[in-house]
């Protein structure tokens, strides 16, 4: 299949186009003009500017579309209302590849968009919608005006609620990604009491699910995680165990955010059954690669 | 109050910006910038501009906003893009006015939102949503998006919900002007079965009743409408009566079509008890000035 891909060179983007390839693929990256390389078929093109749409789908006329690109600052990403103008660009964008004869797309939603329950897994079919922030009730939004984009032009959608991840490339102030530059540098990773539940998924597994999931023909909502839940505070600990430096995570050392949710953690079976998707990597190895990563970086940059 | 007003110079912002004035209310009034004109006060903007939303919120320093400004073009707006635009547009607008002081919002949504039932009216907390149209779609995602602006904003948030209008000014090809058009020519108006049951609402009420909601305190969902429910091919046989033509109406002339809803009507307790608003004119009277409304303008136009 010839697959377009947006946000191409982003975290989840740089592992979702090699794992496209991998399964023997071709990939059209959509890389941002002024973003990172990508390889292969590269547009660099604004997604936001007036017209990309169209030019996209004419260049790309492409079998399926994996759409990732989306506002990410981090830390500003949440209350940003460049959300809106990411809404309003997935639409021009789906339908634009729609009319181009595109006829099965999958885009990224997260696992913001469930109103958590607090004792158990968050189901597609099952868990309420609630809004938390303007990047998840954009999210909401959008998969709300694509369902009926979907209908209209009669695509096949697979909305994928992404939950925690976490691997090579992640932003350095990231959870793992801080606790392992930490570890790697020697200092003290201080950290808050971390009692919340999670389900990290190595982002290779992610971006690995969302190839097949784009190359599949499974519609809906689906989640794509790990299965695996861990106390967040478990996860610096494996890293210090991992690292040999289990004195170096101070657990508690920071205060708790007051409106941390107690639990987010996914139901994983229509990923693991309809899809037919299971994870490569456990936890443990997954972020033991993580800060083989953060090691090599330190000792590139010295 | 100074009650920032979009879409001023539409169908329904004609008559809301007489109704705040006539309330006491000083109304800035924007309109497009190809648009029609409108009194005092004016702003002439294109608010799918980059940067225009925080122009007009610095220009207008208004105690509320009310936003009806959205795509209508007739006949092609339901499954228009341009929908996303506007939602987009709608809260950058929300943001910018909220940023520079104002606290009240009120935004116009459909009642094409509701998941109708069959059996009854659409009720503000009780009915579920549903999607037809990427319009009505694009209204939801937008109340998400708002309703979180809202929270992080601390805003008051009016969501109404528009039924079925007809009135002075109403688009030509719509059903009441259309009828009132071909029985002021002496031409059939040809109708289709017309078995379905809607709420009408003069277009005089509606905006009458956004007056009010702008300019109190009742937050969230509430439907605008009359809450008189009608036969469709009764609102047609009663205007050939009014107009001593009963011969002209040919019900059922034209074919029904295929997914016509049998029943959108309105609860209004909410309206009535809540806002403490009760419309002024009753299906037959608002019918009879729409009437004389058509004979002054085929007079006019000859």
């Amino acid at each position: 299949m010839r697959v377009l891909l947006t946000g191409a060179s982003g975290f989840v983007g740089r592992c979702a186009a090699a794992a496209l390839r991998e399964m023997g693929h071709s990939v059209v990256a959509v890389v941002n003009s002024g973003g990172r390389d990508a390889d292969g078929e590269v547009l660099r093109v604004d997604l936001l500017s007036a017209g990309t749409a169209g030019r996209i789908a004419e260049a790309a006329s492409a079998d399926a579309l994996l759409h990732l690109a989306w506002t990410t600052r981090h830390g500003a990403y949440w209350n940003d209302l460049a959300n809106l103008s990411w809404l309003a660009a997935t639409a021009e964008l789906v339908a634009a590849v729609a009319r181009r004869g595109t006829r099965r797309v999958c885009v990224v939603g997260t696992c913001f968009e469930y109103d958590w329950p607090v004792d158990g897994d968050c189901d597609e079919d099952v868990t309420p919608t609630a809004s938390h922030t303007v990047y998840d009730a954009a999210k909401t939004a959008c998969r709300l005006v694509l369902e009926q984009l979907a209908r209209d032009m009669h695509l096949s959608l697979a909305w994928a609620r992404l939950f925690h991840l976490y691997g090579p490339g992640e932003h350095p102030d990231r959870l793992v990604s801080s606790v392992c530059r930490a570890l790697v540098a020697g200092r003290p990773a201080r950290c808050s009491s971390g009692s919340g539940l999670r389900d990290f998924m190595d982002v290779r597994d992610a971006a690995s699910a969302l190839a097949h999931l784009v190359t599949g023909d499974v519609r809906g909502i689906v989640n794509v995680a790990s299965g695996e839940t861990v106390r967040i505070r478990d996860v610096a600990v494996t890293l210090g165990d991992l690292a040999g430096r289990p004195e170096l995570v101070a657990v508690g050392e920071l205060p708790d955010r007051p409106d941390e949710p107690p639990r987010i953690t996914a139901s994983t079976s229509r990923l693991n059954r309809e899809v037919g998707f299971q994870p490569e990597h456990r936890l443990r190895d997954g972020l033991n690669d993580a800060l083989t990563y953060w090691t090599k970086e330190r000792d590139r940059h010295g």
